[in-house]
């Protein structure tokens, strides 16, 4: 079942974020052996690539998630911003689970997450509107 | 615009949880008054009830966020599957939600959510393979 | 200057909660030796015996801390708002200081805070209004 | 009462830092329509506004709470201590305030508090023992 | 490899607490297929079963850091400090560690994860001084 | 007793980082007097200079700690990661404490933490394969 996991979360990986296992593999390896193979199965085979829920979903809830947990996520929450667009989702419905977080993880949280976000819209180019 | 809000809010509230606002005020107002108006205003009126996301989904992230944010928000993340469940969503795509965060904070938070969605479901005679 | 620290900790935590350290001694000492005398010392005779800041503030302050961190500082909330009444804060500012919390920390802190208030104030037959 | 809430509460944010509801407006409200009115009503109407607590104490118990929380909230602390100093609290009001919290969300947040605060500080020209 | 991982981890796994896949399995798999065997291979096997650091050391780390993280992690720290004995600490090595959180986590942390220990040390009839 | 503590803690202060107090009292005795003392005394003398646990034990504790608490602590993450060398660690023994994190704090606690790591390594000219 392993190897089925291991394929299938560098599917998704691929799909999400092209040429990430490789990436990781170049900047962790030589400092923890295995880092890449490890990430890949387990965030990308055993979470994102699993049945039940559909990826556009998983990774509003991802964004949700790490707007919540706030400051030590800010980098991974901008990769995350841009999974879910890769995904299908719009600019709007990323700031709108964004912004439901100042509900649950307070009002700074949110604010950062929107800065965030602003961030990667900004360096693709998407204007407001576009959601 | 306020006003509009806290109608819709109200409306919004009132689906997902029938008499929660008098329950709230019933509750806490006599230690904090206006508590039960400001907390539907600000978490239905202000988040929920804003177009741009659909509810089953806002509700999706709410779980996820909750379960990441771990032990403090253990009541809540309880009352919030079963909003979830009211917003169309199946047991086994809130369960996803929630194994999910094992990625982002951590498997005990992880593990603690499952263990909120089993009780909320044994509660509401849900069993396996239900979803 | 650390005796001095020491024995001016010992003076506000006998204030705050009479027998404290001793309480503590009987309950920790044996599984690591020394700990009440360090709590003492640290807590009161380093923080709130300092100058600077009254005695009340600097409760309401702990109070809002520890609503804001949330859940694993549940028990230690309940403790601090008997303090925060020790050092002659209504329940109302107390409720107030709690409340504010959601802002920053989250409605699920900022509600979970009311609780302990409400515990507290009720064991102590203090009832609505009396702030 | 939800529009006597959204002028006092923006009566209170323009005392503290005036002009805060237009900048938060031309910053988010592109990417999220309504965001400077929900956080004005939120945050200062829901909160700050209300009677039972003195703002120069709610200010100090949100530095105090900031702190705590660490990381996810570094530029709210910074906006919210000079908020504080315009509420009328010394700068070593509000050290004293943050450094409490190394008992209870640990040495690392209030040594980043105090940093937090120095910068403040220097970039209003206000020199130790000015407290 | 990961088949591998996955020998090496329930290896691991059995030799801290026997039976633990099984009963995993019982507990989560209904409302979550496969999720024993993710744990077992995540946790176990991606981590505790790597080389490069003792078995000791490592359940050491874990209970500071459950410790630190407070309250969602209750359950799981009395787990792992049941899993650190059995990895050949000592009682006093246990509450050391776990002490030392109240520098980085605050002393609510650090008197929680004493209570935890306390009651694991009481279960097992580890009296004080035996560490 | 607390003499011998805050001479026991100075001495540990002084192995871990040379001149460790004296930069403390320069950067943040003038906005709150008595800072560097309290701190060498309280993290130094009543929790490294214990006895119990021998201190590289202790240090790679901590690293995990601050690893899993995340963002609010990276600046102290990276002291602390010189510090765990100074007290004997390998640098793979310091990157696997962090890894094992994952499966606590989550993924995104974890990359942090080794990119903490990397940071310190490159900056002491220690090379992958050292460990």
């Amino acid at each position: 079942m392993t190897e089925i996991r291991h394929r299938k979360g560098q599917q998704i990986a691929e799909r999400l974020s092209p040429g990430l296992r490789d990436a990781l593999s170049d900047k962790y390896d030589r400092i923890l052996p295995g880092m890449a193979d490890s990430l890949i199965e387990w965030a990308y085979g055993h979470a994102y690539a699993r049945e039940g829920l559909d990826l556009k979903t998983r990774q509003l809830c991802t964004v949700a998630a790490l707007t919540a947990l706030g400051g030590q996520t800010g980098p991974q929450l901008k990769v995350n911003i841009a999974h879910t667009l890769a995904a299908g989702a719009t600019p709007r419905e990323i700031t709108e689970a964004i912004w439901q977080m100042a509900v649950y993880g307070g009002m700074p949280a949110a604010i950062n997450g929107l800065n965030a976000a602003a961030d990667v819209f900004a360096e693709r180019g998407i204007g407001p509107g576009q959601g």
